[in-house]
């Protein structure tokens, strides 16, 4: 079972394999670790239903957040206990007079508590992480990742967080372009629609990554 | 109605609202058109259904993308009586050796028949257009249409073509983050997939620009 | 008299004149300032010959910059009296370990002391303006000046600061690239080498900026 | 002897070394050479004195420019030797409606003969090489050289061709912000002007590259 099984039809999975698309990137020599924007205001400060979850903050996914966070979790002490960097690309507190089209679509958006911008605890920065505050859904957008990661010499680029349909996607469609060997683990990014989750998942293992579960990635992982 | 009604539930539809997603952006007052990729192998020499269209071309949508093209057709017509510019980001012929992760996830595509890449006749550039040849998703990776669009001094953005969750939405994606107001014409874009063009729609709609029809976007062109 | 006769030889800029370099970008309409890297870390706190002042800051350029922000106030004064927008890219904190190149070639730059990153009060930045912070030459480089440019509808770029062969410079070059037209006032920038500062103007105004002036170029901008 | 002794004073040299500039950045271990603009357009057909040059293509740099491309061809050499990547941005031929600011600035450049866009003969690429088309000084703006360098996983640039003070610095600029090492071996790149040529080697050296004759920057290479 796929997570877009039963969404996406078999005859338009059939369609693409038709047309060829979807094969494995695979995995390259040195793995980065991406978290992007596991922040309270995605996740709320405690797993709450989706509908209380907006009253803290409107930016919150709800429970899904925490059993994606979960995931992220043996992630990051995989990657910590290999030695392989891990960054943190993350929204950075609006401006009022910044908000550009951002604050015409999506205005709540632009008036989150500040502790909905701390990191969520149990996934928290180390001293020496790379951060990366940005204001865009691309984790590449306007800020220096693309340096980093070349300092780095990372050439695959594991990435987690949310939402699956937003900044994931934005920074995985960045990844693919930059040549990247990108990794999404399908249960370690969340987002606050299951569909539009599932259906993201499905265009980006059909055109910009291998999408998996995390128990199955770590594998992988460990093979390098 | 839509175009994700049905397929993106009620219960995440009020999710949106709840969380305050969907705003309208509106139109500024300097619009271009970008058609993107409506060149024979997306859509191939004749409409076909989608199985005998990928015979042809492995990268040929099918018969959805004639009717898209009719509407296409539309917008051309009423950018070029108002001397709005219309640019044309492009796939550009492959090369071999510069597959990078493409030729790894979708081999297939780098081996379309030279005719695929040219411009569907119905829509095709006239001299003076500016054409970007392009080898990643989005319209501005790697291409100049940034440097264009300032020096056109364009605000808002029209943009069709295919595929809606390919090289549409990513365009789409970094178009709002550079602050430019972007229209989506629902039936001036097209994809090999009902379920996930209906799905990149509803995303678009949410987080980065106004998705109708071509006839309620023309409308509001004719108003500037 | 220019600022580099003298040190580009007759002959030579008589070679730039056979080649035809050097014409005149003009000016647009809607002009926007910016003032790069302003701070006392490039200043000094006072006025200070330059052997002295490498004490206090070792990016520190001595008196020649209090000359250069005497003229960027008069521009400051300019814009803000007429409405138009001024935005300030300037020098981030360093992160010990996010030096990258910048370490290697410039470890001193790696410890400046933190009143150093303080912008300059003469010039400093109002509530509303645009605050980019950097860690590369260009103002445009992993920052989200574009995005500020094209959301202002800025056509036209008059770039002050500092140093004239580094951030300037670099920042001047994307800004053509990226077809603004470009205007440095050429006693409102300011660098630790006079002969570097002379060439790299002449550079600038025969490839990417009229180079004139500030007198001159508030002469120009008030025609607007 | 630099080649910016008695252009750059003693004091000034001085200077830089006060404010800790100009450290060496080193070599990594996956080189790639990078030949810019090394087309008849900016050589000549032939050798020729400048001003006999300019009368051929209005972009040529005359005679130095051959001087230059023996070292080219010694590290073209080197590099197929290793196995290591060469590739070739180069200028595109312009499209009258396409100028934007260079055709404001630099009018001449809009109306180079064809024959001009050809690569100089003893450095052109074979089958297998990438080539960079671009229409701006940076071999890195609008271009996808970042998403090959990646794919390449390089980490050491050797820059060469021309101009020194135009295209060759935008790139290196690019690259050092983008955390390669850069090496420009300085008898390999060009310029039609001597003292921008030394001046911008100087700003170069002091900031972003490591700048050396191409016979060190052969034997650093060698012991990789």
């Amino acid at each position: 079972m796929r997570p877009w099984d039963g969404i996406i039809s078999d005859e338009e999975q059939r369609a693409y394999r038709a047309a060829g698309f979807g094969r494995p990137s695979g995995v390259g020599k040195r793995p980065a670790l991406l978290i992007i924007d596991v922040q309270y205001r995605t996740a709320g400060t405690t797993p709450m239903p989706f509908f209380e979850a907006v009253k803290e903050f409107p930016t919150s996914c709800g429970e899904v957040a925490w059993k994606a966070i979960d995931n992220i979790r043996l992630l990051v002490d995989e990657f910590r206990q290999r030695g392989w960097p891990v960054l943190y690309p993350h929204v950075a507190p609006k401006n009022q007079h910044e908000g550009g089209r951002l604050a015409e679509k999506v205005p709540a958006i632009m008036n989150i508590a500040a502790n909905g911008y701390d990191f969520v605890r149990e996934i928290a920065p180390r001293p020496g992480d790379v951060l990366l505050p940005k204001k865009h859904p691309s984790a590449f957008f306007a800020t220096a990742l693309t340096s980093h990661l070349i300092d780095l010499q990372a050439d695959t680029l594991v990435v987690t967080g949310c939402s699956t349909s937003g900044c994931v996607r934005a920074s995985v469609v960045d990844a693919f372009a930059l040549n990247f060997k990108v990794l999404v683990p399908q249960d370690a990014v969340y987002d606050r629609s299951h569909v539009s989750h599932a259906v993201n998942l499905f265009d980006m293992s059909e055109k910009y990554a291998d999408v998996a579960p995390t128990a199955e990635i770590t594998e992988t992982l460990r093979k390098i």
